[in-house]
């Protein structure tokens, strides 16, 4: 019961891995020639330079509507003393566009001119060449229409087609087999429903769509198991066919089941083994049989770090491309990052401007967690020589959303709850769409947002029972000096949520002495209630199992119980009602937005507002079930509780 | 003889027709939803919000290789007291993603444990739930993975399908019917040879490019006369199918063959005919039948503003997408641009880096002229309430190209010369490719460049008859305090361009006072070389028809002679053989590359020099005949000629 591990190699920088593939690998031997119609060949790359057959115009044309007439039977006219010009003998109405007659080499404006008794009137003469596109103006036969390796453009299909190019010389498209691996891995084509131990297969769709993105033909294949003799077979089989590029998800790291380097080995050369970026660490780069193979590690986020590190630069460089531009921006981070010498670290942030400043709040790490990424506006990079950053630290984030989409975001920090989700649905749906950013920190985390100006609101649920009021006592003692405006989003119902059926007979708090609990993160509005409640009832915490067991939401509370990692947990009904669990009702409580009163004014602050106050998203909110809407939309006053 | 013509209407602002466009327009009924499979819907727009089907992950797994253990297990071990756990009894192996077995809570490092005699030694104590993903970590079933109205990215897909979403609702792409019009036209498909009168249809092939590139859907249709009932009938053909927007190609201006408003007119109404900008202007918007139909003008140019200022705004705005950013940089004029009053005017402008500042070059205004979009970097817009700007003064440009893209410009202001294209090829083809940017002002106007600190070379010919010197005397006198560098690039052939077979018995200069002439612009170096031959043979210019007709550069002229448009003009040896065309010689000249020395040590000017030394490069140069290499590549010295 020892198994076999890889251990790491030493680790290599990005930068390293990338110039080795560049150095090993034989670009024009790999990436052929091919020829296509012009008229397809918008986005892709010249093999060679391209010279124009015929040229553009190839007639002296009329450059404007109006008459053609030659230039020294004009100048005679002068203001005030118009010249007559006779049609069809020294003067001719032609169109844009149309040849010269004869003898002609200039085009009166038709503006210009005075119609008078069957002949034109003019009263300025024309110079030679005036208002005539000349032969060859735009393009002579022969000359270069665009040198080897230029990306051709939308317009540039225009000039080649002007130019009588029929047909280009580019360079082929670059392929990728890409090779799900796992034997924990389920078919995403089979529509499965993952059970304990399986994960839905999806790492070969994003990387598809990565590479497709940047002008690659991509082929995903069917998953293969982890088993060294299925995934040589899948090897040679890429290799021999017309892939440029072998792409195996998974598998690259040092478990005892990842056989991507013993396979990659028999056929080639390893490159690197490790990159010294965290996520991405386990990415693979292999040489074989002349063709690049890449270990994608199996984590979304390291993979697709993996591609933006090493994949796209090699490709790049293989299409002849030019590598993007990054585009890096300055932000305020609302919370502190520590960091590991030695690895460069990315950290996906939720970005947004708020005043006039840009604030980032860093996203979880968890590698395995897409919707960091999915929910980012931007990364920020560590450099392996960095302990991290501070909270309200400037920094630089590299943005991986256009910068003018940071103005149209609101960043909502607090508490969650499943009632902003429809907002940020409804937000979008606007004639002026406004994207919600927010980030989970819970009501107190929201209060230092506000206090450092990180925020344009916060999602707050805060009980005093000293006071029996919300929110205000701790807006009052933590943020005395600002000014903010307290809006309800919804009333809620707070309770625990238990198994379907309620196999334990949990009646109420006094049964979770008995049970396995799962408990809200300190801070959280739901932990103040529940230990608010614990005190009342007497109930010591440490006689509750499982109580240092936190959950960040609502969701992930009930997720545990549907699964029966525990029995029992205190949240809102939303959450135990989405995942077909059971509620039993403990408290109402007041869920309110905190804004800043300069934010007030503003029109995304106004949108949120205008939807409070419709009938529409009201009954939305509702139909979720355990929640009332009577405050909706109110602006709330302190010492006013408004809930029994 | 006199049609009737469409005298325009007012013209309003882009900003204006695109409102108008915008407020007739019924979205939610023109495009419909449709639902894709997920790994296909990168780059779309979803209908509706998306919420999660399955958690992900949806059980507690492994976030490291290692060993599963239940954490209080391991609360004795600390350093120097290694604690001892057992396989399969309270550790058990796990890779990274597998399921924790029953019973535990946290996994240890693999790196962090030794193996001794069968069991596994550990130093420190794990917390519980350390390096394990649980449930629902990265997504809660029933939330909001998407809103409405967001753009799908690749890494979206990946967080679909984690989410258990197979499907997912979209706006249907959007749909365009490209009909281009015109009797003078010659469909590209049929790969025709141009006659006098006749051009090729380039600009559907373009616009369809460009909606393809926003994602759309376009169809191009075989082109159609200018005949009222054709264009009608084309109409209705597309209004009944599936396209949810149509654009005629032409015909939408103010001449007698301009059909397209009436047509439109009888199926709808229209929406702005004429908008305030130049290029662009005889744009044409209407509503026929519930769908937007748009007239594009016919020169390319004006089609290419058409499409960004109109059709951009209203397919993004369809699509429920974000416009793209702008990206506007600084860069200093290098020759002044007039511009009219009461109209937005739009030049293109090749843009370069050189030394620390951005330099732009207004390239021609042309709306005909697609090379001057294909050579442009940008483009500088001059308000309607502006008359234009200086030379060396510093405008805003709105860059056409990735900024990062302007550092391996290498900007060439001068002569022109064939060589230098052939040059513009070879640089592309370097590992670090490198684009030429050239701007054909002849040898003087380089001259003013090279002072301006507006170009990194100049490719100049000048001869002077005082000193029997090329380049020096003018560098000497015109720029004496430049630190320059003059390096050969070949020396060139120039003659007297004449038709095949030489009809007109033209023997030499003493000829030209009997046939039709064509001259280079004044301060062209081949001018200064014809008018000392002049001078020399006591020719007077006066006595040469043609003398005041100019073209800019050499393949301009010889296109002259080829269509008959003049019997013969003063080139180069390459632009008459490019046309089969025959050549009297008159006189070798040396084209040499002026470069600011402060220059020469330039990455970019070095791979020009490397280029210019390598006896590949030369015997390409003399291929194109008309041209001697032994000094190209060799810096020259003043009052050395090198040449008889």
């Amino acid at each position: 019961m020892f198994p076999k591990r890889t251990i790491y190699l030493q680790t290599v920088s990005p930068e390293e891995a990338v110039r080795r593939a560049k150095s090993v690998l034989e670009r024009e031997r790999l990436i052929k020639e091919e020829t296509i119609a012009s008229q397809n060949a918008c986005g892709r790359v010249l093999s060679r330079g391209v010279h124009a057959l015929h040229s553009s115009p190839t007639f002296h044309s009329a450059a404007m509507d109006g008459y053609a007439v030659n230039a020294r039977d004009t100048f005679a006219a002068r203001e005030g003393h118009p010249l007559s010009l006779f049609p069809e003998q020294n003067c001719f109405a032609v169109n844009t566009g149309q040849p010269l007659p004869e003898g002609c080499d200039a085009v009166i404006m038709i503006e210009q001119t005075v119609q008078k008794d069957g002949h034109i009137l003019i009263e300025s003469p024309v110079f030679p060449w005036q208002h005539v596109r000349r032969i060859g103006e735009d393009i002579v036969a022969t000359e270069l229409l665009f040198p080897r390796n230029h990306l051709l453009r939308p317009w540039d299909i225009g000039a080649l087609l002007s130019g009588g190019i029929w047909d280009v010389p580019v360079w082929e498209r670059l392929s990728v087999r890409i090779i799900p691996t796992g034997d924990e891995v389920l078919d995403f084509l089979d529509r499965p429903h993952p059970d304990k131990g399986q994960v839905i297969e999806s790492n070969s769709q994003m990387l598809a769509a990565l590479f497709r993105e940047k002008g690659c033909l991509a082929e995903r294949m069917a998953p293969v198991q982890d088993d060294p003799e299925a995934l040589h077979q899948a090897l040679l089989s890429s290799l021999h066919s017309d892939s440029h590029l072998t792409v195996f998800c998974a598998g690259s790291s040092a478990g005892s089941k990842d056989f991507t380097r013993s396979v990659l080995e028999k056929e080639g050369e390893i490159l690197a083994h490790g990159i010294a970026v965290m996520p991405g660490k386990p990415s693979l780069l292999a040489l074989c049989q002349g063709k690049l193979v890449v270990g994608v590690p199996g984590y979304p986020v390291s993979a697709l770090v993996c591609f933006k590190e090493l994949l796209d630069p090699i490709i790049t460089w293989l299409m002849h491309k030019e590598p993007d531009a990054k585009n890096c921006v300055p932000v305020e981070l609302t919370r502190s990052i520590p960091s590991r010498i030695g690895m460069e670290e990315h950290i996906q942030t939720a970005i947004g401007r708020v005043g006039n400043k840009l604030v980032g709040t860093p996203l979880g790490r968890g590698a395995g967690n897409i919707t960091t990424v999915t929910r980012a506006q931007g990364i920020i990079r560590i450099s392996p020589s960095c302990e991290g950053f501070n909270e309200q630290e400037t920094v630089m984030a590299e943005l991986s959303v256009p910068e003018t989409l940071l103005d149209k975001v609101l960043v909502c920090i607090g508490s969650h709850d499943n009632t902003l989700d429809l907002l940020a649905d409804e937000l979008m749906g606007l004639p002026e769409p406004v994207q919600l950013v927010s980030g989970h920190v819970g009501s107190t985390g929201g209060i230092t947002a506000l206090a450092n100006g990180a925020c344009h609101l916060s999602g707050m649920h805060l009980f005093d029972p000293v006071t029996d009021d919300f929110n205000f006592p701790f807006l009052k003692k933590f943020l005395p000096e600002l000014d903010v405006t307290v809006i309800n989003l919804a009333i809620r119902h707070q309770g625990l949520i238990i198994a379907p059926g309620n196999p334990l007979h949990i009646q109420g708090l006094q049964d979770l002495t008995r049970v396995r609990f799962i408990n809200r993160q300190k801070g959280a509005g739901t932990r103040v209630l529940l230990d608010w409640k614990l005190t009342q009832a007497g109930i010591k915490t440490s006689s509750i199992q499982g109580y240092e067991k936190e959950e960040n939401t609502h969701m992930a509370v009930a997720a545990n119980i549907m699964t029966g990692a525990a029995d029992c947990g205190m949240g809102i009904y939303a959450a135990a009602r989405a995942l077909h669990l059971d509620f039993i009702p403990l408290a109402l409580e007041r869920y309110d937005l905190v804004i800043p009163t300069c934010f007030l004014q503003d029109p995304r602050i106004q949108a949120v507002l205008d939807l409070l106050a419709s009938p529409a998203f009201q009954r939305r909110i509702e139909s979720q079930g355990g929640y009332d809407t009577p405050l909706t939309g109110q602006i709330m006053q302190p010492g006013i509780k408004g809930i029994s």
